[in-house]
């Protein structure tokens, strides 16, 4: 097995999850992610962990969800029981085909998704990692070959995490410390975001850091409110629909006009879902130097260092100041600008990013 | 995908494990069955029962035994509580490699089970059943193609059970009012096993007859005593080892002596793994019709119909009167002789099958 499967598996356990002897992990394998999963288990092994293996099949949720009618139990007991025991989650994703479960309908998702709401808080109530295992379907939504795209993932996972949280941790105080978040760019960006009182999340990859995804590398933080317009070039799917070129207009925190090369009408859907998906619940820097390319999957796009995100919707509780609620909704869509060129990131008036370069790396001219 | 795999899902789920609406179905899903597991999944939603679906990778375990150490925690409560609330467990079993855990040490693999007895019972405790989907790895076995290996396993499992079931009534009726077996061939074989006061089980593939491997199609009891000679001329492997043209020799229930063409002392140390590993336990007869030849898997040779098996070792307790404790062993290890030339099973005197032909048989004579 390519060695890097197992530095992948020894940096999920160790850095990401902080997996202790004796602790319950239940490891979820994607139909395509069986290596990964054959790595994380030496890994548990040898640390001591009790596993228990889940399947993520989707070609298996496909059939289960179509043959099954839209009635489903509310979190069925002995699901509940494992997630509620358990001390750990990992994720292997890695599917054999993006588009597995293209004709299920929605509906039937939701009304399974629905019904789960208290497992999917007891999964949610332990240390969750989701991660990606390089697969040939992947690639090819990628773009990529197989050989180009597994060189890609593994420079976005084995990172120097420690040294990256520490330079993420700059960004996190600055975020902290500020009131108000500027984003300038030549193609008409003018975006001002009201960050003041919020908590910003340094995204190292690790639970101990309350992030949960690997690869990760981006700071977040929840904006109360904005105003001003902002174009999202970084070309990505939603909802199956490619969507690119879009331009957003605020207004007092609300999405007041939308304009898109492509995907305009699937934009105004989210939009319409509810009072929450008008607005933005989410500014995220990409801080992640492996990731140089979009891929076409969130999870690496938004941590592409020398890009910003802006997520309509739903904004994550970490950010928020305690008995505070901010933005809540049924969605949560990221849409990312690049910020390589004529571009700039100010906090209070502070340039703190221009270009991409951040101003205490070399290179930064004021 | 082949239309017998859903006739094999169906038969698991309808047949076999009785799967009522709104129950708790945990299904095992091995490395080389995910064809199958589609299959369930579908027939599991169609009849609105939960699904949670475990990954039965032997590569996984290998790797999780190899690296842990001996020390295994005592029933991890995530598992046992997940199992203790499941209604139902099938598992799917379909190798991609018979020999994938050659390296782990046995010694390894027995502490790990040993630590697992509490989640075992719970397991046992379900309305569980065993199945396998075929396999390029598991017709290498057999020694078969691929494509006949499939027709094999396909006439075993997809049979009229109802009818089956009926039919193997007859042999327990007459097992259960009976007080002794003989065997006998002409090769040597002359074993008396005394049955009084057992109660044979119709294994007919479904848990409403207390039987849990699909395919099955034997009637089996516990012999109190045994006393004779007895060949077994089904080759088969044990622990690894090819074992074939065995002669046991018993008094007052004991084996006294073993020869054996190959494997003796393979048999010579199952024979002394403890008290029990010494008597029989288990007397079947093979009753599956679509069973026409020997594979080297236990689940499908023993069943085959014109043969009977002896197994050393551990009793099963639905064959044994209340209170009464059989043959007690680590150990349960299956003996096959073929009965289909020269040879006959009387019961209480009485000529009950010759030649491998049953007397309420057309071509039985007598």
């Amino acid at each position: 097995m390519d060695q890097r499967v197992h530095e992948h598996a020894e940096t999920l356990v160790d850095w990401s999850a902080r997996i202790e002897p004796g602790e319950d992990v239940v490891v979820h394998v994607g139909e395509g992610a069986h290596d990964l999963g054959v790595a994380v288990a030496a890994a548990l092994g040898e640390r001591g962990a009790n596993l228990l293996a889940r399947y993520s099949s989707s070609e298996m949720s496909r059939a289960y969800l179509r043959a099954h009618g839209d009635d489903f139990e509310e979190d069925p007991e002995f699901e509940q029981a494992l997630y509620e025991r358990a001390d750990s989650v990992l994720s292997l994703r890695g599917t054999r085909n993006t588009r597995a479960a293209a004709d299920v309908a929605d509906d039937r998702q939701q009304a399974y998704a629905g019904a789960r709401q208290g497992i999917r808080e007891a999964r949610l109530d332990t240390d969750w990692v989701s991660t990606v295992h390089p697969t040939r379907a992947l690639a090819q939504q990628a773009g990529m070959s197989y050989e180009a795209y597994r060189e890609f993932v593994y420079d976005a996972v084995l990172r120097d995490w420690a040294s990256l949280a520490e330079e993420m941790d700059r960004l996190k105080t600055l975020l902290d410390d500020g009131s108000e978040v500027r984003l300038r760019k030549e193609d008409g960006t003018d975006l001002t975001l009201d960050i003041e009182d919020r908590t910003a999340v340094n995204s190292a990859a690790t639970v101990a850091y309350d992030s949960h995804n690997l690869p990760s590398g981006e700071v977040f933080t929840a904006p109360a409110d904005a105003a001003g317009t902002v174009t999202f070039d970084v070309p990505m799917t939603i909802r199956g629909r490619r969507v690119r070129d879009v331009q957003l207009t605020l207004k007092d925190g609300v999405v007041v006009d939308i304009e898109a090369g492509a995907g305009e009408d699937v934009l105004a859907s989210v939009v319409e879902t509810d009072g929450g998906s008008r607005r933005f619940g989410e500014l995220g820097v990409g801080m992640n130097r492996g990731i140089d390319r979009v891929t076409d999957q969130i999870l690496f796009d938004e941590k592409m260092a020398g890009t910003v995100h802006l997520a309509l919707g739903r904004a994550y509780d970490a950010t928020l100041p305690e008995g505070e609620s901010g933005v809540e909704s049924a969605v949560h869509v990221d849409l990312i600008t690049d910020m390589e060129t004529d571009s700039s990131l100010e906090i209070d008036g502070e340039v703190v990013q221009r270009n991409g370069q951040f101003r205490w790396e070399d290179g930064f001219g004021v």
